[in-house]
């Protein structure tokens, strides 16, 4: 999913999503809550209406923002206190809010509210955090099935509305267990698992990922959240991930760092200077169809905004195709062969600064 | 024509240019050649090639972006010493360089080197300037005429392209008479008006324009530099003037201040917080066809370059939508109507800060 954190893809348009073949975006609770505000968005018709995507849109449930906040925020058995990182404001973010945040937003899939673990946390903090995060779930479930709100008051509501849950539990095998279980019980309609990625050593995500998600029922999609470096990717889909978000493709974009079939490329480089090719030879992208790696400098070191709209153009469609090829080696059995085949090219940085 | 400084339209990809029917681009002689530098342009094709637009492009002489480092360079006989604005680094642009430059550039249409006389200025510094002005138009005229430079050595050459004459004399009428006969004497494929709208009273400017437009050839093309202000456009063209360009539509739209059929509207009053109607309801575009005044607040305030992107487009628009109107109301000899129905729009700054 490419992150749409204010209600837009940063730097695109939703027809170029569309044309670059996304089929669901992702969009920011904490963010569209303090900007414009949920009842706003709920007012002129939802989400979809507003930032004008007819796909499908996963909202994420703040959990995540709130947590980064570290000097900003408390947290309390009923929810969050926080300051807003716009203004100062002080709010406190419940597991209720939250769902009537992603209420008045109409996203297909909501988030439960959950306490992403720090890295590093005692076992102990761990497992309050757990048990905060199951308690928080079923508050959620439980807002998610009152009725919905009322129109008018700010109300939008997607009758189709699906809830997700989320397996936190930090770096402990166990209490990743206890965590799934006791979320699963709950019942959502798929699962998330959170708090990785957060600080913790590669080999101890990865050894998390491949413990918790088999875990998670067959039948639901499992979400590996905030994972998109694709070698964790590959690493995750062997574990049986299906879902994945990420600011890397548009981020690295913004920043002049592309990916290319021949690997990751630092546009700024002075060597692009009168190179007259495409960024990536092999590439089908408008960017790589139309502008030569001399344009594409020159754009980024005059900070013209056309830059980011070709750079994230091509890295959203890199991303996008790359999941596209894997999906479509795993239906073919050949998942082992495309790993294989991709890891060294995303190893290689050959033009990193 | 709308102003792509840096080879690209602020926001805007020469596509969606082509799709708002702009059918001509001016470019920047003195930013190109500063970064990526005109021989890099050159050797990779030509600016056309390199920022993808098949339209004609006017390039300015530069001229104007030197006079206007006001502390950073020394006007010379022969040429304009001046420190560039992005590093400081020493450059001496003359006649004969300004020519160079273009012609690598390739542009459809080259502007000979200038002084653009300051306001206030003296009779005797104004009538200098004139002087230097018509003495750098000849040898900018004899280095168009000269064999075109040397393929690989970032050459590109344009061979049908053409070279405009500019008329300065600051605000005295006098002089702008003078300066007018010396530069058609000299002939070129068309003639500017530059040196106005640096600082002189609005009523002091529109009498040089209709001072100094009817002393033009009627056969040739009549350019009013870097005016854009549409009431002022209106001014100049009843006094005959074919020709303008402007950052004002295109910058205007980064600072949230977009043209309607109802006058000027600053996108982040509040009141349009809740608005789910359209930016102008009169308006075709893309942007007003899609989008709610709410959402445009929001991705303004959100400082989201999807913003930048939806208010130039929307601008622009407005701009090319209000020169097709008056060119069509000229040929139907109604242009005194279409200026009676624009003014008071023109006037209305209804939502200005």
């Amino acid at each position: 999913m490419p992150v749409g954190t204010n209600a837009t893809v940063k730097a695109m348009s939703p027809d170029e999503m569309k044309d670059l073949g996304a089929e669901i975006l992702l969009s920011n609770t904490y963010h569209l809550y303090l900007r414009p505000g949920h009842k706003i968005i709920g007012e002129v018709g939802g989400l979809h209406k507003f930032m004008k995507w007819e796909g499908p849109i996963l909202t994420d449930s703040g959990g995540f923002q709130v947590f980064s906040l570290t000097n900003l925020r408390k947290i309390k058995d009923d929810g969050v206190e926080f300051r807003s990182h716009l203004d100062g404001s002080l709010h406190f973010l419940t597991p209720e809010l939250v769902m009537e945040i992603q209420k008045a937003l109409g996203s297909d899939i909501a988030m439960v509210f959950d306490e992403c673990t720090p890295y590093p946390a005692t076992k102990e903090y761990a497992l309050n955090s757990l048990k905060l995060t199951t308690d928080w779930a079923k508050r959620c479930l439980d807002a998610r099935n009152n009725p919905p709100l009322e129109k008018g008051a700010g109300g939008f509501y997607n009758e189709k509305q699906a809830l997700f849950g989320i397996v936190q539990g930090g770096v402990y095998e166990d209490l990743r267990k206890q965590s799934a279980e006791e979320i699963i019980e709950i019942e959502f309609d798929g699962y998330a698992i959170g708090g990785l990625s957060v600080g913790e050593p590669k080999e101890l995500m990865y050894e998390m990922i491949n413990w918790t998600a088999p875990l998670l029922p067959n039948d639901k999609p499992r979400y590996l959240m905030g994972i998109g470096d694709l070698l964790d990717v590959l690493e995750a889909v062997s574990a049986g991930i299906d879902m994945f978000d990420c600011v890397m493709p548009t981020r690295n974009a913004r920043n002049g760092t592309l990916f290319t079939s021949q690997g990751r490329i630092s546009i700024k480089r002075e060597e692009f200077k009168k190179d007259s090719g495409p960024l990536d030879p092999e590439c089908g992208c408008y960017t790589c169809q139309n502008y030569s790696r001399s344009y594409l400098r020159h754009m980024f070191m005059s900070r013209e905004i056309l830059s980011m709209r070709l750079n994230t153009m091509h890295n959203i469609h890199f991303y996008l195709e790359f999941f596209r090829r894997m999906r479509e080696s795993i239906s073919k059995g050949e998942f082992k062969n495309f790993r294989e085949e991709l890891t060294p090219i995303l190893q290689n940085n050959f033009h990193e600064m």
